[in-house]
């Protein structure tokens, strides 16, 4: 049976078909929502202990540049992830990275002193259309606040960092799934979370269907050029080295594409992957060790399960956001709403 | 009005729909087609002049790198080509290579002497399932004849590199495509040609239409695991420099995506671009010059036709592809005849 | 005559000698000097106009990416540096990213409106040996301040960023040189600035003499590991598209080979480069336009310039540092006192 | 006690000083010497099993992509080295790699039927001064003859790929040294063989001593301009992933630099790396496994030992060519012999 257009049938999806279906993965929302100020932050925690002294083996793939992305020149190097994951607006990068610098400070007390420093991982699209992004908001509180609200069940769509996203021009934001795959008897996870913030409606492919310009006609708004932008993160416990983590980024692509997204000029779009199966120690007492790889004729169905979750979290993000009004009375329609008009189901 | 998930809207396209539309390009093959051996060469001319003097902008991406292609290490460095490429299948890329060397010294007495050597570019999938690729049946002369064979108006499907390639598991090859853009008041061609080798059947999707399960079953073939092997050659005479260029061949994996592709584990994908506007003299003789390249904002249209270029070239190679019986009388069905099976318009 | 292992011969130097030496460059700095805090910004400007205006050509080449600087996904990207680059501690980076964000806001008000976001460089070396930098000293006003003292005679040594770094485990900082080219009958200038903060003393080397044993053993302090982190800029106004740039950017390591270091696996290496010859306007008014390239052969004289000015700054960052006592009375002895004392001259 | 510049001291050396210290490495020659024919192939075998069946883990660094070298793109993507490594003239090498392949394919019935296909690796030097490149001299059977001549204890100088190689325009080719590692308490061995073929006599440094341009004004030789080529290939069975490979192989440029290169526009340098601590068998039974790695701090002295290793392997490849008359008359004087003009020891 086939699935690469559909994406609810190849693989069973995990109990909550959100990417906390990693065991141990978490996330948490911290969300601005007052007036001008339509924006936030996410935090995705690979596992509940300590991210520097147990680090994850992770990799980045850069699918368009256009972006201001902070952490990804070390996670490239080194192959480890050692912070949370943090997203933000683009212009609150700077104060997002400060205060994950200064949370990771304090639960070390070695970083910057016997220990080296701390390298932050904060990820980010242009949430300007909805949100005063001149007014750089978010404050280092509030990125605390969504490392600390980290849980399993958490809200998908307008929330967090997707408070003020736009996707396919109209509301996107934070969207999860997730994926199961059989190896050697045992089951594995891989879960897809998005901030999606990319695309032009005329384009818009919903399972394989090409609902594009029926919603552009149902939403009656004026076409405007991509801007493109996405972070793509992929958690999984399958056992893999960073070079296959990385391949497994670059298929992130696919489940854009399969939405109707065609990597745009416009802004930034990046897949950062970890898997929980590797832990790094940052104090290491062994000068060598094992870690785990899958076999790489393997990877094929890693690759189909990270782009049908990507394709089905993008979905979702648009699915779980209500329409809203922000900056300057800024507009953007719900999926869901339009869907209605046009008699289709989501 | 939209056309990101059917090829033939948004973009005129040149006037043989085919990348020799961009002026000067010109395409050849040479076919091997007797039993055992369904093989060949495709050679890609991007001028008709002396390519080492008067080298084209160009820049390759590496989709998938599970690949044989030769002569990309340098066109990254320098950012030019000076050979024609030549496409074969994964076990003749050394003899070609060579051929291509020995055709270069021919045309120019200087390399190895007092310029530099030559860096032939030779591109590959993998035929070996209806062709005998162990047998390394391509020579020096093959590969000289597709070269020779260079012309405006050229063969789709089952011919050339492309005589024993399969695609969606049926019978795949050689496809082409150009698009118009108007730039500044000028109009500019985007042209694509692909050797096409991947993708499972059930998966596949014309122009928007997702009818591989209907094919998978009117096909009525065993399922195999995809392969995954594309070679996308684009070419242009919009103004670029080679970083642009190289922004253009990421983009082939929409189109690849669009037809039901998802780069799988299983062999190599890899776009190479050039173009014809900018070029290089080997023998300077100025220390400086001028080069023309495109404000960055417009790469957007130039994303959009590529991406719609490769998926029309796709679609082309298989839609000119007869059905054929190869190696040890393994079969590859046709799309057309499928297509007609079930009751659906290529 | 040769000059590979001696920083003085082959080329004429600038007449300040210092990377401001290209027409345009200015460098400011933003000293903090108290006790435990030891530290700094240092700000490159690459023009005196509106660099989100009018950027200018880029590229970074990553040498170690155990690192922190920000900015470089979009400057490979696009090619282009739209902001100044600024220089300060590992931990102070992402105050220094959100200060230059607002600084260059003020500047344009269409950034993150009817314009783009903003794309901010800022780059790092791990200055804790010496500075409480746990303590992120640095204050958006700081960063303010460095930029705002930007001027073309500017101070080298422990100065701006360079307060608290060590190099050779003796006092490093900032240092500069320039370098000059005759093209066409044209003087062009390539000039570097580094913040050093790299190597061990038995390994270093002046001017091609391996004294770093004399030296270890006139400062008799006790071995260290190499913590290997320096930042490079290079400055030109010769007429490069940002591919020759980024091959520039690669030639650094050879001067940072030159004195002695290794390329450790401790901490960040990062080259960036621009050329102030190719300016990018970010409001086009025509849809192609031309920039000036080097015919590539002459890259050979670009690589000598550079890596001799590398070389050089490097040397001169310890030359103008005097010795220094920091956090918990950790101490760098000064390479212009253990000179005096081993009988060499600097 | 530091050893940065003077490669004979800080590691211990392997028993025979050679690449083939590492346990299972062979090397072998296959020379071409007579008249305009100053050529040759050189074959390093990573271990005598099948290296299709049992492949070692992999990677390359392409210092400057002035080269015509095949098979990186698939070391790099897949993490791992299938057949042995052939060196040979940059015109030789589709021959090369057509015979590579043959060969694969005799020892492995399933390559190109039921298994993939092969990804022969070939790397290449100019050797167009001494050499009638353009003859293409090397024939399939010359690279069969190198890899059948693998033995433990193999000559350097001037033989095999080696041949006509130039290196500071004296005479060059092949050079080899190992150095030894201790971790966790066992005792590992890291090998370089380089194929040198670059730099300017006057820049040359001999164990740290700047002795280039004594060695130029006795070599009475016209000043030519850098083609700057080398390959280096580095093996070990220090436990390491593909990530930790390449990071050894960035190293390799300070071997380089420390004989006085300065990485020339000219021509192609590029490291290759394996480890054969971690082999990959092409058939797997289990669909993941367990491969070792090196703790990431250690890699410091892996990089020690690296850099100290090329350093010494170019300088061998010197000493051990005496002065060749070859093509057109073209002479290389011979390293031992300007030495002993001015008097140094070698």
């Amino acid at each position: 049976m086939g699935c690469s257009y559909q994406f609810d049938h190849c693989f069973q999806k995990g109990k909550r078909n959100l990417i906390t279906d990693v065991p141990g993965v978490r996330v948490g929302h911290k969300t601005l929502a007052h007036g001008e100020v339509q924006t936030g932050v996410t935090a995705i925690l690979p596992h509940g202990g300590n991210m520097f002294r147990e680090k994850v083996m992770a990799a980045v793939h850069v699918i368009n540049g256009f972006g201001k992305s902070v952490g990804t020149v070390q996670v490239e190097e080194l192959g480890t992830l050692e912070t949370p994951i943090l997203l933000t607006n683009t212009h609150s990068v700077g104060t997002v990275a400060a205060a994950l610098t200064r949370y990771m400070q304090q639960q070390n007390p070695q970083i910057g002193r016997e220990a080296s420093t701390v390298n932050p991982v904060v990820m980010e699209c242009n949430d300007g259309f909805l949100n005063d992004i001149r007014g750089m908001h978010v404050t280092e509180q509030d990125a605390q606040d969504a490392i600390e609200d980290a849980r399993e069940q958490f809200e998908e769509g307008a929330v967090g960092a997707g408070r003020g996203m736009s996707c396919y021009h109209i509301k996107g934001g934070i969207g999860s799934s997730s994926r199961i795959l059989t190896l050697d008897g045992h089951d594995y996870t891989i879960g897809a979370l998005v901030l999606s913030n990319f695309g032009r409606l005329e384009d818009m492919i919903l399972a394989g269907k090409p609902i594009g310009r029926k919603l552009a006609e149902a939403a009656a708004q004026e076409e405007e050029r991509d801007k493109g932008s996405i972070i793509v993160v992929l958690a999984t416990d399958v056992p893999m080295i960073d070079r296959q983590v990385k391949r497994m980024c670059k298929r992130a692509v696919v489940g854009i594409t399969r939405t109707g997204g065609y990597t745009g000029h416009g802004s930034g779009e990046i897949a950062i992957g970890f898997t929980t199966a590797n832990r790094i120690p940052h104090f290491n007492t062994a000068q060598t060790f094992d870690v785990r790889m899958l076999a790489e004729d393997e990877m094929e169905n890693v690759f189909r399960a990270a782009a049908s979750a990507v394709e089905e979290a993008i979905i979702s993000s648009m699915l779980h956001a209500p329409a809203l009004i922000g900056r300057d009375g800024h507009y953007r329609a719900s999926l869901s709403e339009l869907l209605k008009k046009i008699g289709e189901k989501g």
